[in-house]
């Protein structure tokens, strides 16, 4: 007998992503959509519809036994709804019903984007073989998810590692969010840019002001841009080590666009951990580049919807 | 037949106290003696095997079927050692081989102490029926643990959900424990009354300086006293909130001597919990003062043990 299949869905602010996806991770069949995240939430729900209806009419749909979406947070996987940040339409909208009546009724599984990257990099990735991981994904925004005793731990909402906003500096900037000093407001790729720039340093003739020119300056040298990647890297050394002590982790991944910045990044966030990862069950504490690329999102959603079929040892999430 | 007896021990750098623990969590026999906490290791576990020889001399010793160890950490249940902070006899004292010698080869279950308490106040206090709670001790030291999705989550090592040792001030006072900023440096009894002695609080005639003395100072309208505990409360909601914002609880539960000062501590922390829990997924996170007396570690100990036992699905843990 053929192994199961699954439908996955990556839905961002940027993009829907869809795939019918089988039982080592392999992508069979892609569809792919802009998100037309300004509209009303019929008109993004439409754009998710066409995504499932060019997967629902691929042949091999009818090996797919169910359906994982990975989505923007927050999200609500007790009450089958999401509320992206990025896309005012939906708000408390009712997905998990929309998708199954889309998808002839199959059994659907969400949870958060940074849930769903970490499933990928638990099954394939760079927390492989690893029972107790945080994986994050710092970039514009900061976010995560955790593998905890071997399985991936959603919460009862799927929202559980978002470290991004987790305060590490109590009195520190008003965040968005509404807290102070969380690891977002100084880790981000634009808090880093931020940085840099009220720091005196200047971009280039192509004018790029991203945390990547950042990067760039930073390896050759500019001590400004060196010290703002410095300040990330302790932010987030402060937010690891705070998420070791509280569920005992050994690996934490991460990736991004700032997580590609490599040792600019890893060799600070190295010399902060041994600083903040002091007691004895955290110190073998390790950091690793995720491994996992842009179809993360949409194979950690098919790890998860794997979890609900006979896959779910192979899947091992 | 008669319902199986576990036994349990309560190890802290004061006292060691044992017990006979039926499945209701009733004690039936106890026994208790100081502990020798300046000698030498031998003599520490000379006290232990004293209080066992009680237990194992008792008519009901029979019936037991497991002995669950509750002890001040850092512990290693991996590897069955404890290490003490206040103990310098133990250092990776291997207490899980020699509890098993002296209880006749009982199967032996170990865990930190703040973990032992939460296995109490799930099983019979103040987070019974949440399936997803932090339970603290905030007193000279600040401990914890956690129960996730109905269990309780010691993680590999024992030590999981110490929040006393999470940062959340990362350019903040230097901790004993090697960081920066840390909530105990914050919340803690001793750092309550150092920080109100700083700001000018004079104790009474009794020349009493605990933190208990701050909180009837706080209770009568000093401003310092009461911002001392503002302050205190402050570091607890953001460790608090971070903790949910990680791992989705909605509970935390504070016992401990600062626990017990009641609406000068709890007003103030429900205050900051609303400034730092404010993703939608956390802000129905409720706070409620411990209900375990003083016997919370050895019922704790005794839930971790009745796990390795038919008792499981009583105890819940």
């Amino acid at each position: 007998m053929d192994t199961d299949l699954v439908a996955a869905l990556d839905i961002g602010g940027t993009k829907i992503a869809g795939a019918l996806v089988d039982g080592d991770g392999r992508i069979l069949v892609r569809a792919q959509r802009p998100t037309p995240a300004r509209e009303d939430g019929d008109t993004v729900m439409g754009a998710v519809e066409e995504v499932l209806g060019e997967l629902t009419a691929a042949p091999l749909w009818g090996r797919a036994t169910a359906v994982g979406i990975g989505s923007a947070g927050p999200v609500d996987a007790s009450a089958g709804t999401v509320s992206p940040v990025n896309v005012p339409g939906w708000r408390g909208y009712p997905l998990v019903d929309r998708v199954r009546a889309a998808a002839g009724g199959l059994p659907v599984e969400l949870i958060g984007d940074g849930v769903a990257i970490t499933a990928a990099e638990h099954w394939q990735g760079a927390a492989r073989g690893h029972d107790n991981a945080l994986c994050m994904v710092v970039s514009t925004g900061v976010g995560g998810g955790l593998v905890l005793g071997g399985r991936l731990h959603p919460g009862p909402t799927g929202n559980a590692g978002h470290i991004g906003h987790i305060s590490v500096d109590l009195d520190g900037d008003a965040c968005p969010c509404g807290a102070r000093g969380c690891v977002e407001r100084i880790a981000s790729g634009p808090n880093i840019a931020r940085r840099a720039l009220e720091g005196g340093w200047r971009p280039g003739a192509d004018g790029d002001t991203s945390a990547a020119a950042v990067a760039a300056a930073a390896r050759a040298g500019d001590p400004v841009a060196v010290a703002s990647f410095a300040r990330a890297a302790q932010a987030l050394a402060a937010g690891i080590a705070a998420t070791a002590t509280l569920v005992e982790i050994d690996i934490a991944v991460i990736g991004g666009g700032v997580g590609k910045a490599g040792e600019i990044l890893f060799a600070p966030l190295r010399r902060a951990l041994a600083e903040y990862a002091t007691l004895s069950f955290v110190r073998r504490l390790t950091v690793a580049p995720a491994r996992m690329g842009t179809d993360a999102g949409l194979v950690g959603a098919a790890a998860a919807a794997l979890t609900r079929t006979a896959g779910v040892s192979a899947a091992g999430v």
